[in-house]
């Protein structure tokens, strides 16, 4: 189990590479949602997205530890871009696999990163063979998306920040002490790396804090895993969240089931409300995967109403000429 | 002429109601520009615009001398909001004449303020004489857009709020005159508020900072006048900067031709690619206006090659429905 101490070593280790994003608050949300919101912005991280933070904590392990000569992973989009940024920090060349059907603009940036790109099918058996060959050409270590350790602690690090910052922290000072508590934290689920390190850091800072979790309908796998104690498949694959549509691992299922407390889903139109939403009133980039914890709250104010709710945006890498609006 | 005092004032009068914006750096666009750039974020001000600053701190006067019972302006846009957003504030009406060609969403959100919107054909004849059947019918007191030294002082807060985050304060505290002065500071030109705004607060805090105004190529006005000292108007308007379509006053040409150091012109096509750096480089929205003075230095890169440069993000209210891109 990954405890909070690794989390700690974790943030001290990439603290050097990464921002430390702004929490933003909008009184316009906050009146429709009918609670209090604080937007955790890792769309202002480095690559645009949080998977900076997993990418640099296991890459940084892996160049300290001499683990191997260059790093390989697949991925749809931000974590390819992670996995470039953090090779080239220390040094290592990095081989990226990513299905044919990812958005040009992730591409462009991966390669911005030096790394190499290597197009595949996009489906899951497609990625894994391709970084079978990549291992087996380069001798290169696989930082696979979400089902490693470094990675989950890593991710864990934006939700030490927003408890930091505007939540209460356990083991703060005084005035910190006093801050009033989170009484959820909203993460969107895909593989559940983030979901589980959101769970885990949450755990340890702030007990009472519920964690909830958004998935698109268009990608319902979680939900179902999260009730059967087994990895299920999404009855149908079709969402506009292209960031959230693969599958949890036995590793993030194990934490997500004793973290955190329940998931629920939203429908593309619901994703799109809430994306929209927040460029006009924040004036912020966010992409559709990042928008699902937000439309979760809309769409289910009840659950919400008059709470203080900690959400993060995961990501801002959108394709500015195939916006749904 | 507009005492640094009278500008201290107006932030002291309008505090309470506008956000303290953030200044945002971005080292993509830096390495781009070949200079260290400071974005003054008013995109994130409330309305969305720096206009919330003149529109509060004349309207603020307004009600506190009891001069009018009402409020009226004509306004493309960004200033309408600001108007409708202060008058409600202070519990005044607001009658604000909008051209029939303004964007939706800026009507929709004068609407929303509480304010009545009276269309009328885009020429600023037809403005002026719809200001002038308001004043008749109701009373109202008129706050211009930009000739009014109230209006100028508030804009004027902005750079104010700039040059004591990141730039050097002159009566500032030890580390604050350690800080490195700004070389220039950059603003976008249209009826010249914010540009006067901007110019005086710099002459005041920071007299050796160069201010440079960019105007865009299809309503170049300001750079004839400036050049002229006389009113000039554009050559031809065409433009998609539709902030920045108004011509200056004489209260502003004076202001401008004696604290401005230059003004240098940028067409669409730049403004555009501008815009887009900034939305998929910092995630943040901001609208064509907006740009212009990006743009300006990503034309001009030898004048402002290694220097310390703040720009003035004025706004971000877009509809999402009609991009460029």
């Amino acid at each position: 189990m990954i405890s909070f101490e690794t989390i700690q070593q974790a943030h001290d280790r990439i603290r050097p590479y990464i921002h430390r994003t702004p929490v933003l608050t909008n009184q316009t949300i906050d009146e429709l949602a009918g609670a209090k919101l604080f937007f955790k912005c890792e769309n202002f991280q480095k690559i645009g997205a949080f998977k900076a933070r997993g990418g640099l904590n296991a890459v940084l392990q892996v160049a300290a530890n001499k683990e191997g000569k260059a790093i390989t992973t697949h991925s749809s989009g931000n974590h390819a871009q992670a996995v470039a940024f953090a090779a080239r920090q220390v040094g290592l060349p990095a081989y990226i696999v990513m299905p044919r059907t990812a958005p040009h603009v992730k591409k462009a940036a991966v390669l911005g990163y030096g790394a190499e790109v290597i197009e595949c099918e996009p489906t899951l058996e497609a990625r894994e063979q391709g970084v079978r060959d990549v291992i087996e050409r380069t001798g290169a270590v696989l930082v696979h998306p979400f089902d490693d350790d470094r990675v989950i602690a890593g991710q864990a690090t934006a939700t030490k920040e927003l408890i930091e910052d505007a939540g209460m922290e356990k083991y703060g000072t005084e005035p910190e002490r006093r801050t009033r508590p989170f009484d959820s934290i909203l993460a969107p689920v895909g593989g559940g790396g983030l979901l589980s390190g959101t769970a885990l850091t949450t755990h340890y800072l702030s007990p009472a804090t519920r964690v909830v979790a958004g998935e698109p309908e268009g990608a319902a796998d979680a939900i179902l895993s999260f009730h059967s104690g087994r990895i299920e498949k999404a009855p149908y694959i079709n969402t506009i969240a292209d960031g959230l549509m693969t599958t949890l691992s036995e590793r993030t299922l194990a934490i997500i089931r004793e973290h955190v407390a329940d998931i629920l889903t939203v429908s593309d139109a619901e994703i799109i409300a809430a994306m929209r939403l927040v460029w006009e009133r924040m004036k912020i980039i966010i992409e559709p995967s990042c928008a699902v914890p937000l439309a979760v709250v809309l769409k289910h104010k009840d659950q919400f109403a008059g709470q203080k709710i900690g959400l993060i945006l995961t990501g801002g890498n959108v394709d500015l000429g195939k916006l749904p609006f």
